[in-house]
């Protein structure tokens, strides 16, 4: 039987949305390993939409599932028809949309929120002890996911650590090329564009995360 | 010495721009095999906008180039920058911006255009005889890049496989996981999400016709 996995997205470009190369390596691996995936995001607007050649804000609105729908070739849902009794297991890919979009996390640090669709998605699949994985700064929502004590990764800068370990996670510093495991949790995290140069040393974790979430679900 | 690649890329979205799967699969293997790559962007409105989730057209208007710097990450250069002697090799993803902003093939078939500044750059390579290689849809210029006789593949669809031959090319059936070469013009071309049903089977042919292109360069 083919495992069933979620993916989150979080819009579609790596500074007002979801990471592309991690999204995409991410949908590439789970494949290539025959599991089955359903795309979901919010339906909610952008925090803001950074023109990507510029780096400037752009005056333009966008909404988060149009734009996830990109990348998931239109096969994308409403993360609040998300729920775990469907699925095995859970990827979040990174890019600033885990930060702006699925929670606050770039404007309010250690004080930020998860937007509420995200929280309860992701909750369930906690709640419900089956595998999740995080992938570069999206597990800056493991603490307000998981609560205090949980074990993860976003690489090893040390201010972005601390702003986890404000929130009750227990950082690890990682390689890019690794995965950090809660096992009491089933929670799987690797660093990914937080250190990585190029998309080969991108899918290096990303695989590893990938194969490690499949194994436990 | 590791090769150095370029990547024109033709928007963010299968429907409007640059086929983001095919996109990142082909940087994915070329950055894995050690090559350095660029990648290129003509700076022009895109045809038109489309909502990924509904496959409704917008009112908005984007930019290709500004478009595809989501998929490179910020580090995309205007195509009228790309000549054949600063590179070792040329390949162009697919998706509908190869058949509606590089080219207008998807409105005007067999009597399409290329877009002046990426029909200079590729003529450029195929002058140079430097290895090119055509993704998914985009083998629907080879004829106006190379000339009558050229062969390329865009899979088996008889209607569309008609539309290339129109033009002067000898289309060439060929599946999902495989490639067709042009050993005189250095020309490899595959048919990814014209057949795939998943990344993992677009991997396959589009890995190979990495793999090609580099041997050839």
């Amino acid at each position: 039987m083919s495992k069933k996995v979620a993916v989150i997205l979080s819009g579609c470009g790596v500074y007002d949305g979801a990471e592309i190369h991690e999204s995409v390596i991410t949908l590439l691996r789970l494949s290539q390993r025959g599991a089955q995936v359903q795309c979901f995001a919010p339906d909610i607007p952008q925090h803001h939409v950074i023109n990507h050649l510029t780096g400037a804000e752009s005056a333009e609105s966008r909404n988060v599932l149009v734009e996830s729908a990109r990348i998931a070739r239109g096969q994308v849902r409403d993360v609040r028809e998300l729920k775990a009794a469907d699925f095995d297991a859970l990827v979040i890919p990174g890019g600033f949309g885990a930060a702006k979009n699925l929670s606050d996390f770039a404007f309010k640090g250690a004080s930020c929120a998860v937007q509420p669709d995200v929280l309860a998605a992701t909750r369930s699949f906690a709640e419900a002890h089956k595998p999740v994985g995080l992938i570069c700064i999206a597990p800056a929502m493991a603490a307000r996911i998981y609560g205090a004590g949980v074990h993860c990764t976003i690489g090893h800068d040390p201010d972005t650590a601390a702003r986890l370990t404000d929130m009750g996670a227990e950082h690890v510093d990682c390689a890019v090329d690794d995965i950090i495991e809660d096992p009491q949790r089933k929670l799987v995290t690797t660093p990914a564009y937080m250190l990585a140069k190029s998309p080969a040393e991108a899918a290096s974790g990303i695989n590893k995360l990938v194969d490690r979430v499949l194994e436990l679900a």
